[in-house]
């Protein structure tokens, strides 16, 4: 199916949970589920959704934009769209009208609710469109692999110019400009170059701090094509890397792939992030692991599922998630690995094409 | 003051409000006054404020860069943060709570209020501490300043690079690289260059389109540096521009001059938008002005005051307002002209120092 015949599939996929959540109506705040509902691209919007109508809410920036992109009834609305909402709302008597209880801001339900006039009744909904979203469709897992494709060959151009004495934030922007150079319309987040002790920071920027030789390299990248996101972290060496570092490194992707070896449909994300956490363990390194293992991506870079200690997901066939498990050692460095996985019925599919082997720069 | 000591003075700044709107301590969730008010850059995070305590929840990505970064105390805590604050407000009884009510989602309130045990009453707070953000600090607006001249140099530097036959994706990539070099940690905003027709879309994508000879070309760009962003649009001309565009940018220009010789401390920002208008009426092109004339900025790039057809707000000095009149012509093109502004005592400065001549290029 062609991605512009799946909106409105994808609007009839979510009807039946109308009924689970006993409302009439659905109002979609969140513009990644927007999108994903109509097509429409636009930074500014609302959608009501009910059997037989689908109505977007935007303002006059995006009159031609919204006409063009989507199908669906284009309300044009000037300043804050919720007072031409309630005003619709009136005359379309939705009854239980669920909402995005994540995603609408407290104002707002307080303003939809105050001026209710009992025309509706505002009923809070969870992940009805995310756990929808969760799967992807042909169409989106072939952007997904555009999107991770893309990202990989964005990360061999930049390397190849890689000189140490190099700023951080110069091979950073030198990442970003390829990524836009091979398609990318932006990046799925701020590009992390960090190197030598900063690598212990997580969710390090990148800095004035020089890249010199025999150190260590952590690159966190991702790009957005069409709308789709990839994720991969790659830590290399600037020159000889010491026995302790190739020791941590091979740690690392070991955890790496034993996290991947779990996953397949029908596979719970504890399971998935347990794997990789015990083989750290029996390197002492556990507790340097920080953060949880990976989380699911598509129209966003952090979607469903988490992969997590504590996180109660199944994995199904058609979810796109990353695995990316790390080891922070303050005032000395970190190493992170990460790959987006496709979940099939009896595995996965890694999409990043670069290679994990110890690579020195 | 450097940055780092205004911190605890903003904190401060901020207590006399906490009287006015009847709460003993304060809840921010907005990572823009969380930064703000702290110092953390990091993406994830929840601020507690009352009379002498301030503190900080992150999760473990950011332990040792929350204690870098800021003052505060910092408490780090695994999964969603919000069951963590319940615990430390149960211990804190800071009886009534603001909680930022635009930034706050519904669920968290709704769960905040399910486990307040009585030992809280949540208070919806308005723009509390955006309205302290409207104004500038000297510290800020040096910021500000050198986003935007880091701007308008990407900008020369980018143009140098066009040739006829570029594709809109290119030369936006080629804008993004000049920023990133110049020391932007990211654009403030995915780039707009938009040519011939696809200019009449406001918020267009750059796209394959390729920018051909005697064609608009509309560039809507800005830089995020330490925090800071900036904003700038200029519309140019690939060879020969035709007499009627001609005039209709003399047009865009004189109502973009005629809305900044409104501005200075004590107007009205309904005036400066509908001098603008005025002179676009006068061309007979003010159905075609679609938006309204600007928008603050600072630590993010669209924030209070908006300067639009309806909006009730007072121009104050230190404000920093971006004027950005434009016109659309479906199927034809449009022209927008942006420039930064500083609103002083007397009347304001232009912070962009980019020309607005016609520029052919």
């Amino acid at each position: 199916m062609p991605l512009s015949a799946e909106y409105s599939s994808r609007r009839q996929t979510l009807l039946p949970g109308f009924a689970e959540h006993k409302i009439d109506g659905l109002l979609v705040t969140s513009l990644a589920n927007i999108r994903y509902l109509t097509g429409f691209t636009g930074s500014h919007g609302a959608l009501y959704l009910a059997p037989g109508k689908a109505i977007l809410f935007t303002d006059p920036r995006y009159t031609l934009q919204a006409s063009q992109e989507t199908t669906c009834d284009v309300r044009i609305l000037t300043g804050s769209l919720f007072p031409g909402i309630v005003k619709a709302l009136h005359r379309l008597k939705p009854g239980q009208l669920g909402f995005e209880k994540s995603q609408m801001p407290y104002f707002a339900w307080d303003y939809l609710t105050r001026e209710s006039k009992s025309r509706y009744t505002l009923v809070p909904v969870d992940s009805l469109v995310e756990t929808q979203r969760m799967v992807k469709s042909e169409a989106e897992i072939a952007l997904i692999r555009e999107s991770v494709n893309l990202n990989s060959q964005a990360f061999d151009r930049a390397l190849k110019r890689f000189k140490p004495g190099m700023r951080e934030s110069d091979l950073a922007a030198e990442i970003d400009y390829q990524m836009r150079r091979l398609g990318a319309s932006s990046t799925a987040f701020e590009t992390i170059v960090a190197t030598g002790a900063h690598s212990a920071l997580p969710h390090a920027r990148p800095g004035e701090t020089r890249i010199e030789t025999n150190q260590l390299l952590l690159i966190d990248m991702g790009a957005t094509r069409q709308g789709y996101t990839s994720d991969m972290t790659r830590t290399v060496f600037t020159g000889k890397a010491a026995p302790v570092w190739r020791k941590r490194y091979q740690a690392v992707l070991e955890a790496q792939q034993a996290s991947i070896a779990t996953i397949r449909d029908g596979a719970r994300t504890v399971k998935v992030d347990a794997a990789g956490r015990q083989v750290l363990k029996g390197y002492g390194l556990d507790k340097q692991f920080t953060h949880s293992t990976g989380h699911g991506l598509g129209l966003e870079i952090h979607e469903a599922p988490r992969l997590g200690k504590r996180d109660k997901n199944v994995l199904r066939a058609g979810m796109v998630v990353t695995v990316e498990p790390g080891i922070y050692l303050e005032g000395q460095g970190g190493i992170r690995i990460e790959d987006t996985v496709l979940v099939t019925a009896s595995g996965c599919e890694i999409l990043t094409p670069t290679s994990k082997e110890l690579t020195v720069v």
